[in-house]
């Protein structure tokens, strides 16, 4: 199979890169003739930097190896700080910001040898209000937000990888949307330092890539945990099916998917269980909302106070709702959060992994805005890894994915646990709907 | 009592100007003639802005009231980031540095009438390089760290209160060395939205005042409890003592204080026991230290990185440390701290509030360095709010206090229980040393 260069997953032209089989400024090349190609439809850039990243390439093809990530070109999302491309964090208030800084996850990258070919689109602060990015299936559809360039820069080839952040569903939903992988590790697992703070109790660092493998070599980077660099499970998981209490509004080819799934695991020796939803949760995705609603409203002081006029009308209905909240009514969101995420960390005493929908099904027109995070507000209150598995087809041709949800701390293992996971659900569909193409396994 | 206006407490100066029988003006001018009259003496600023303050104040006056800290001048730790000042993290990496934006407290404040009057001296990105700032108590001595200008100006009178941030000991043990009250919250209760992150699992944004109605006052405007503008308490609080594991290093003057307050408080009605130490707890200031090393090392990757020889040895052997530690042992470590939060969590069931050493005695030297923050670390780690209650005098007739502390989200009546505390030491300890004079009441 010849593929392009820019198409090559992370873990393929990185040990192409280590072996001097492929330079640098080569495959930055090629990502940018893939960029200049595509750019004008997908819109996933807010600002790019050729030069500079041909310049940083050629120093490392110049010199020693790096890191694990040496020569790999990366797409960073515009809620990062970076010291050499403008900050906007998606809002006109910050419209000439030069931050001055590189955010630590930023630094981690460039470290171990990634090259920041440019920033991609975000949503306002990440929250609702949708950037000009369209998905690169289709573009007539939104590529879900709030890490809008992000997943769509990865998905169409133009980075092998790209850092993004999830507060609600911001990873995991565009992930699905977009038919790639997506990975918002445990909370506080990647330093948050230089992301702008959206909810401080809620906001986590994660990333894109086209394969579980790819996106596991960056998080062993950031994550500072070297066995992401070689996943391996041998043994058969126990999966816990977890539909959800938003199941009523998963869409017939997120039902299907999770129909398939667990057929297909099952079939591949994993011990497949439903897991029974609990009803004092049919609350978690309210109790999401207020938690980050308040919290916003606090994180982002300054822009509320002193720049309200160049706030769109969504970002200010969310952070007026936030700020009608009380402190000691926060204090009990909390306290119900915490509850509710004991009795979920439980699960795992009988299950490895839990398999849940990544969003309601494909991704909605464009116009519509970037889809409803609801299906990750849960997740993400709760703290859990998550990562979506892409793997299957809706209606209109777009992809579907599922989210792998692990146990607190047990990133490695939910990676480890994705691959062999994931690589049975494209088995299991590739006759079908030509599933390798679609999305290259690394 | 005629009192030089800077040496107003906060509460005192607020009702002043909320019933405009005192200006802005008038009160900033008093604060930069005394700021002017011992600046160079204390060194408790990195940046100063007189006129831009008194523009602020002059529109103050001549509009409406704009909240509960109309007109009150602040001090702002230089980790904090401003719109308008220089913003250096005490490092020569941000000599330059304009970072574009405030810091959601800051701005909280300044939507509430605060006027910045500067930026103060905070140890390198708040680890242990001092900075130029002496105890205005006796300039042989330190202020303590990381909060050490802020801590200073408040002690001077410069500023009725100033911003602070605590990661190990940074806002209790400058209180204590310089004799006011700071008072530290609950983990998360202050955004830290625009503050230099330096270990995310501890960074706490807090803030120093002469009086615990004082601090509470400003408190209730970052923390969106209106509560905290009224302290009250009628009942008798339950008082666990607890002399901590560090208690060996306790020098005399600490035991005699801490003996005192018991003695005090069981006069005055306080339900007075001794809390027993539990053994597993003797491995916490490590614990500490080493959760702290790891994320520092996590989210000052841009500075490791990218401008190593611009970090102090000092700061370079903390980063370095930490980036030996496995994300492995770091989730080993969180886990353990876990488990003893849980255990000192249930001690609540019969104390209201804990009283502990805020340090080991009173200031060391200058030129030892800004002190160890060993008996705060094990509160940070647990993130529960602390409030420094300044009542004793040490050998060098040097300000000697307490730490009182409450129970996780308990901000509130931990407030009104301090202020009453804090009544009844003053009032034991004021025939004798004359304490009224030297900690104003408020």
């Amino acid at each position: 199979m010849s593929t392009a260069l820019n198409s090559l997953g992370a873990v393929q032209a990185a040990r192409k890169l280590q072996r001097r089989e492929l330079t640098a400024v080569q495959l930055v090349r090629a990502c940018f003739a893939r960029i200049e190609q595509r750019e004008n439809t997908i819109h996933a850039w807010t600002a790019l930097q050729k030069q500079a990243a041909l310049d940083v390439a050629q120093v490392l093809d110049d010199g020693p190896l790096q890191g694990p990530l040496h020569g790999l070109p990366i797409g960073v999302k515009d809620l990062f700080d970076t010291v050499d491309l403008p900050t906007r964090y998606g809002s006109p208030i910050y419209e000439r910001h030069r931050p001055g800084l590189d955010a630590a996850a930023v630094a981690l990258c460039r470290g171990a040898g990634a090259i920041v070919v440019g920033k991609t689109v975000t949503t306002e602060f990440a929250t609702y209000q949708a950037g000009p990015t369209r998905n690169p299936r289709n573009e007539a559809y939104t590529p879900g937000g709030s890490s809008s360039g992000s997943a769509a820069a990865v998905a169409d080839d133009m980075v092998p990888f790209a850092l993004g952040s999830q507060t609600a569903g911001s990873i995991i939903r565009p992930a699905s949307y977009c038919g790639i992988v997506g990975f918002k590790p445990t909370f506080g697992a990647i330093p948050r330092a230089g992301v702008k703070s959206l909810a401080e109790s809620l906001d986590t660092v994660g990333g894109f890539a086209r394969s579980v493998p790819d996106v596991a070599l960056f998080a062993s980077v950031m994550m500072r945990d070297a066995r992401m660099q070689n996943l391996s499970y041998d043994a058969k998981p126990r999966v816990g099916m977890c539909r959800t209490l938003q199941w009523r509004h998963a869409q017939a080819e997120t039902k299907e998917a999770f129909a398939q799934a667990a057929a297909t695991l099952s079939r591949a020796g994993a011990v497949v269980k439903e897991v029974p939803l609990p009803s004092q949760d049919c609350m978690l995705v309210q109790l999401h909302a207020d938690i980050m609603a308040y919290e916003a409203s606090q994180s982002l002081a300054y822009e509320r106070l002193q720049h309200a006029g160049q706030l769109s009308p969504k970002i200010q209905a969310v952070l007026e709702a936030g700020a009608q909240i009380t402190a000691e009514e926060h204090i009990r969101n909390l306290a119900r959060a915490e509850e509710s995420r004991a009795r979920v960390n439980s699960w795992f005493d009988d299950y490895d992994v839990v398999l849940a929908p990544s969003a309601a099904g494909e991704a909605p027109f464009a116009d519509l805005g970037t889809g409803d995070p609801q299906f990750s507000r849960p997740w993400t209150l709760f703290g859990l890894p998550c990562l979506n598995l892409p793997f299957a087809t809706g209606p209109q041709g777009l992809p579907v994915g599922l989210q792998l949800i692990g146990q607190r701390y047990d990133d490695y293992r939910t990676l480890a646990i994705g691959a062999w996971i994931h690589e049975q659900l494209l088995a299991a569909n590739a006759p079908d709907i030509g599933a390798s193409d679609m999305w290259p396994r690394g």
